[in-house]
């Protein structure tokens, strides 16, 4: 977990809002929900792997000793993991107080404890847009057509979405590898193509018939896309055709989470190794909670890897940023009293930021630099 | 803990978005600190109840069981249940990345196991800024005046300040009931005077000296600023001086932290039985972390008591909200593809929300203008 210094907190507040805004203009609403959910919520989730990495909270009140030692439970609730499951549960609560169809977005820190690892981190933040009712491919659609807007107006330019859809993953599987039980071993394995060579994938899978898991994935490393169920089919070429140059099929997208039920998205940028982000259809999570069985479909940013890209000149408000530094008490006294004259008559925008003059002026003066104040004034020139 | 359909959402960012506005104007840079600190931080760290409080989150990996009949720990970490002591171990952990004087603000979430009661949360926002490495009442008086500000900033205007010292409150206390070894319990007494009656405080203090504690209460019920040390009182008389119709001295103010070391304050609007904020000072806090002792004094925003009194017609951005439903897939995907052009053209501000029509259409209207959406059309008449 990590600390934001000045300026980095400033630039993720700037870039969440852009997003935001963004996905206010597609009239995505914003929601809210509890960082703490039950444990009964986030697990059976089919939250795949992340299931295993909750961070589970002491009971209050329950002497946990002898809870423990009869066998009790020490936990009944436990930190999200992700926004979706923590959304399905939101709508089976608040059906009536809510539009139907619902288009929300939901910008929260999620937790899960990961393996400390170079660009992992056990809190971050994520930014989800969903549409709740939405039967036909115009969900996926506009999901993706709005992300690729919130990534542009951060100026991540040029991403694309690669586009793949469950049903048509687990034809093509079953197709080469005969019927199955659960095929989300062969998910996972699957899943690691990208990174990993085709033989290690292979090896992985060799429980499975050989033959048929090179051919299986010989099919996945081609871009064509014609064998599979006709519906499938149509309504993957339709939303491709919708998101035209920006999207395209990759038939060996396979994304972690067992709950999705339709197409499944990432969005890439050309020169990167990695996603910038993903998402998918997961219809009708909200029966677990009591719920009517409705379309859900979701799109999710990864903020943190976002932040790392995007250049703060891009959310400059263009405030000029005025640093007084005072010789004592009663200069600052003075200053702060002029600072607030200032501000209330040149309104929004004006930075006034009135501080003791430190030991080391010097370091002093290029610490306020670097946090943007083009101009650093002494107390006593400032009236 | 608390979902928040829309628009409560959008009306809390904005909220936010409006007072760090301001504290930005004031100079004060943005920090993020994580949720989960270790306990050695939270605990023994002086925050009074609030440390009884603390939701503890179980050690990962470990045999819990076995570690539970063992007398072993099973949290080692923990949500924090403010932004003072994560800020005090950020500075110690930082220093050498952060200017001195550090003019800092900070909105998170912070978590406490209250007992479910009305408008008591177990989850709720702060928005607190904070000086660190300013000596003097320059401190306390900006840190006044920014508050006073952001609350007029999102129309809360006509606050006023009610301010006292703990060196103060400590010297009255000693002077009628002797030297006290630990002041603590009788802080906590005092603490409920704007909630109980003076003859059930002085029952709460029944261990004391009685004449002595009569005479304690009649002294902090007058609002005379006379008796004390001499330069704890000039000093409170500099900062009432400086904010002047804005803020008053209050003999009985207590805050419930052990950590206060100086002047203290909250926050009040004459029409309201509770307080919006508050703070003061807590120098060397700091010291616990490793660093060195320095100065430091903090103002936190109530934020969920601030938003139940703000009118969303103060942050309406004057957007012109249009909702299109649409008959079918083919007409979403047609009007989807309208309204990314328009959005493209019109810029900033437009909201164009497609959504299916639903079988209710007077409901959906009526969900769609409580939204906000002035124009509701049909997908045939939208091009």
């Amino acid at each position: 977990m990590r600390d934001f210094v000045p300026p980095q907190a400033e630039l993720r507040r700037r870039v969440a809002n852009r997003i935001l805004d963004t996905y206010a203009g597609y009239g995505f609403e914003l929601i809210e929900t509890p960082a703490l959910e039950d444990l009964d919520v986030l697990q059976g989730s089919q939250g795949g792997e992340n299931e295993k990495l909750i961070f589970k909270v002491l009971r209050r009140g329950a002497r946990l000793e002898e809870e423990a030692a009869r066998g009790g439970e020490l936990a009944d609730t436990g930190l999200r993991f992700d926004l979706t499951v923590p959304l399905a549960r939101f709508v089976a609560n608040h059906l009536n107080e809510l539009p139907m169809p619902l288009k929300v977005s939901h910008v929260a820190p999620v937790w899960r404890g990961e393996r400390p690892a170079r660009g992992r981190f056990r809190e971050f933040l994520q930014c989800d847009i969903d549409i709740v009712g939405e039967p036909s491919v115009a969900a996926e659609v506009e999901l993706c057509g709005a992300t690729l807007d919130a990534l542009g107006n951060i100026g991540l330019h040029d991403c694309y979405i690669k586009l793949n859809d469950r049903r048509l993953l687990r034809a093509m599987v079953e197709k080469y590898l005969g019927p199955l039980e659960d095929a989300a071993p062969v998910y996972v394995a699957l899943d690691k193509l990208d990174k990993s060579s085709a033989s290690a994938v292979a090896e992985e899978l060799s429980a499975y018939d050989q033959a048929g898991v090179g051919a299986l994935l010989a099919h996945l490393d081609e871009a064509e896309l014609s064998d599979g169920p006709p519906e499938v089919v149509a309504d993957l070429r339709k939303t491709l055709e919708q998101l035209g140059r920006h999207a395209r099929y990759e038939p060996a997208l396979v994304r972690g989470m067992g709950y999705y039920t339709g197409q499944i998205f990432e969005i890439w940028r050309p020169d990167l190794p990695y996603s910038l982000g993903g998402g998918g259809r997961y219809d009708g999570m909200t029966v677990r909670f009591g719920g009517p069985d409705l379309p859900m479909c979701g799109f999710s940013i990864g903020f943190e890897r976002v932040c790392d890209l995007v250049d703060m000149a891009t959310f400059d408000a263009g405030d000029r940023k005025v640093a007084v530094t005072c010789a004592g008490e009663d200069e600052l006294l003075r200053c702060l009293a002029v600072a607030r004259a200032r501000r209330q008559s040149e309104g929004a925008g004006a930075v006034y930021s009135i501080v003791r003059r430190a030991r080391n002026v010097r370091k002093q003066r290029e610490d306020l630099e670097r946090l943007g104040y083009a101009e650093v004034l002494e107390g006593k020139d400032f009236e």
